[in-house]
């Protein structure tokens, strides 16, 4: 195992110290562990928290801050964070108006929330959830009962952390967030895996001339494995899967054209060039697109590619301020 | 060779029309080739343009853009672009206040943008430019006279792109490019080569404990190869190398940590832990952070460090508004 780490019970820590290094304009580390808030906390909103396994960067951390996550709580690699340490970073950020639990939906991370949110509302403070569940490439997994949430978690705390700054209830807040996982779809394929630090060997083998197809974003196989293709037929493919699952005919949308993490720029655009291409034949509008690493599995050769359907809340949303290390707007 | 392509030849026009299509706000193609350049012309202010071979990006379309560059030139993969590519892009953004050229130090890149800022000022536009050089590895190399320019070559862009925003003239834009180059040092290594598409394989070869030091941003070796250690060892030899080349101290400096391409962004931030750990030990303060990928060779997996020694001009320039894909402030 080649990695750029001291040693593996520490890349978590080291990581989000690094992180918080770099960025303290936008972030803070809570004494307790490996949560970090914004550096300063804004009363008088619903505040956002999200998280999961360690693995995914810039996912969490590097959307908190204005307009996004107040706080984001990073477990070991791809291992949901405890309760405990999610109940600490609710309490950091509760504010009068409550708390929005933003879950992506594997059954570890479902219950270590809900169990944090418990513990919160045992202190008064008014919490909320949503579960994202945007992979439409598999029904359910050995992670998972459902739909895996993936790269499509991004929009939502872009969304959701928009609506949270104008001052929406709880309610509004958890019912703009739910919109938004109502309506988006991804899909995503690799052609190299990632290697857990602690596990020392990749999480799936390839062949030479294979890739995973329908990845999740925690080292775990696909659906299948098939041959390489030129990657306007692997994008034809994940496009058709995204279109046959919600009805986009005529809409506008938001694309996300996601790396899993060592997938270069150029290719992230060669697969954009195709997805607009496709989009535009059938008549469906490209509102906004981004391209890069949103939602990542360490080192892992892959992509994903995230629809959104907009309404009109959602495009005011999406255009509103924010400011992150990772994502600004 | 594994990639997320269609076509070995098609792979530099795919991946910059994939770019326009993502981000029409920001950049659109000349007709001529793989040039791009800012949506929205300005006039009346100095005109920046970079580029190189393709192969690092965001480098260099991603930031063109408010602030940054008006264009960007992309040869084939890691191959300088052509004089009459280059004179396109000029005589596309070439305002009165004139053009200038940041260019990378490689033997071709140097040659043709000096032969195409010739071949503009025969149609009197006003041409200056500024060669960065940052590299402290290497003296010289198969590509080069001299030290290479590489990821402090974003931060070249960022200040004197803010500078040219303020109205300066050509030859004082010209000047602060210059002292950022003056003030500036970088050094990289990988543990993983990328392999260019037209060649089919890596650019060079290592074993499974072994790092290059030293690194290019072309794929080539670097000065030689050392077992990899943990990552805080590295670390300390390239601010070693950096800190021996330029007095630092009592300075205050912005830092890069820039990602080859596929180093996952866990590693950044734990390289950053110690970055900042060790320049706090030697009385040098930090004043901004950048980690993530600004300056890539494909699939590489390495990382590099910059270094820039600031002063009240240049923390007020990189403070200033950019707003361009890939770099936003």
């Amino acid at each position: 195992m080649k990695k750029f780490i001291n040693a593996v019970d520490q890349v978590e820590n080291q990581m989000i110290m690094g992180m918080c290094k770099a960025y303290p304009q936008y972030v803070k580390k809570l004494d307790c562990g490996n949560v970090v808030v914004r550096s300063n906390k804004k009363e008088g909103k619903v505040a956002l928290i999200s998280g999961g396994g360690s693995g995914h960067e810039p996912a969490h951390g590097g959307f908190v801050g204005e307009g996004m996550l107040d706080a984001a709580v990073a477990g070991a690699v791809f291992t949901s964070p405890t309760p405990d340490q999610v109940y600490e970073g609710i309490k950091a950020i509760a504010t009068d108006a409550g708390v929005l639990m933003v879950i992506k939906n594997y059954t570890g991370d479902v219950m270590n929330f809900e169990m944090a949110g418990e513990m919160a509302e045992m202190e008064d403070i008014k919490v909320a959830k949503v579960v994202v569940n945007d992979d439409v490439a598999v029904d359910g997994s050995l992670y998972t009962v459902g739909r895996r949430g993936v790269a499509g978690t991004v929009f939502v705390h872009k969304i959701a952390g928009a609506k949270a700054e104008t001052g929406a209830s709880l309610e509004e807040v958890q019912a703009t967030a739910q919109k938004v996982i109502d309506n988006v779809r991804t899909m995503g394929v690799a052609i190299r895996p990632c290697t857990v630090p602690a596990a020392g060997k990749p999480g799936f083998e390839l062949g030479e001339d294979e890739m995973e197809v329908g990845i999740g974003i925690h080292g775990e196989p696909g659906t299948h494995k098939e041959p390489l293709r030129p990657v306007d037929e692997i994008v034809d493919h994940i496009l058709d899967k995204i279109l046959g699952d919600l009805d986009f005919s005529g809409s506008e949308v938001a694309v996300m054209v996601n790396s899993s993490g060592a997938t270069p720029a150029m290719e992230l655009f060669i697969v954009n060039n195709h997805v607009a291409d496709v989009l535009a034949e059938k008549g469906i509008k490209v509102y906004k697109t981004f391209v890069g690493e949103f939602m990542t599995s360490l080192e892992m050769e892959g992509f994903s590619v995230t629809l959104l359907k907009l309404d009109d809340e959602l495009k005011e949303l999406l255009d509103a301020k924010a400011d992150t290390i990772a994502f600004k707007a």
